[in-house]
């Protein structure tokens, strides 16, 4: 066991800070968020920061920094106001995380990182064909964050595009069976294995697995 | 392959619709966040929108509903200040799920659902003792979200108990090792087993595996 207060935090070298403090929120969503610019650059960027805003209406928020590396992202969106999210499936993890390099606005992420771009009707913003769950999004909001210059990119779900095997009957989309991958800290890549369902919880009714 | 637009994911029923917009994000941390009442109640409730804000200052944030289930959370860190995140492990997914259910402010989550209070002398309010990762939080800032009535809290890292055997040398956290889970969509719960970490990313120098 150990315990570290904030002044040992800040006394860490960054490097060790950034892994630590990147592992400490728990497992992380991964995605790639698809892009264009104005001029028709298009650009593919993996995130770990995607986090459920709202089921109704459906919102999708992220975080990003004005002036670090994944600002493409954020001029395109603000740009052009669309944007996809596509998971990250198990097979194209580490081509995922190439997307991270500081790559120039005119390097296309989705041909240099080897991923194949998918055209919807509802907007002119590529998905990832190689991802099973794709997700349209149009910008609504953002905020920007005083703590540490930070930005929260609100989004609605315009579209969904996802696998019919995956969706069980209530409605629950089973991210493993997509392949799915989680993040851990700023470059661990794990496949979640199932341990169960459990069914809403009440006070005086606790909550049971949901078994098949 | 199945495509929903937005209107069709507004007709959906509402539980369908909950289920699947609460899936598509990705993979969710699964914590659980700790507090204590100026009337010294204590409250424990299971969280899967903790996120990373930021490294330097330590930051993490979550997404609350002023009006809904978890509001003694967000009216116990407002009254103190401070809160802790403690990662759920598998072996207490069900106990940790059972905290969702709206007990009364009296109640003692920590107590009916089988959880040990462990204190620091950091601050008043208890982590879990069952958790491998435990983080005492100093409310820094919030976030009223207009677009639907949420709330994103934002605390720093003031503490951090985490045990010696997941700490890798760069300060890479294993959170397999941990035993923490993730969550998927509202009710199910996984343990990701590692597919690998990856370097540093570069333009003219792709990613490669950091093997052991």
């Amino acid at each position: 066991m150990r315990t570290l207060n904030n002044t040992d935090i800040l006394k860490l070298p960054k490097l060790y800070r950034n892994n630590l403090i990147n592992s400490i929120s728990g497992f992380k969503s991964a995605n790639l968020i698809g892009s264009v610019s104005e001029n028709n650059h298009y650009n593919l960027a993996i995130f770990s920061s995607v986090v459920h805003m709202g089921s109704n209406p459906p919102l999708l928020g992220f975080i990003t920094r004005p002036h670090s590396v994944p600002r493409h992202t954020y001029e395109n969106i603000k740009a052009t106001g669309f944007y996809t999210i596509n998971h990250v499936p198990a097979k194209y993890a580490q081509q995922a995380h190439q997307t991270s390099a500081k790559y120039d606005i005119e390097v296309d992420e989705f041909e240099v990182c080897g991923f194949t771009k998918l055209f919807s009707d509802m907007h002119s913003v590529p998905y990832v064909q190689e991802s099973n769950i794709r997700i349209g999004l149009k910008l609504e909001e953002e905020y920007h964050i005083k703590a540490n210059d930070t930005i929260l990119v609100i989004g609605s779900v315009i579209e969904l595009i996802i696998p019919d095997g995956c969706l069980e009957e209530d409605g629950y989309l089973d991210l493993a069976n997509a392949e799915s991958v989680t993040i851990n800290g700023l470059d661990g890549y794990l496949a979640p294995q199932k341990i169960d369902r459990y069914t809403y919880a009440r006070p005086h009714q606790p909550a049971k697995s949901i078994t098949k």
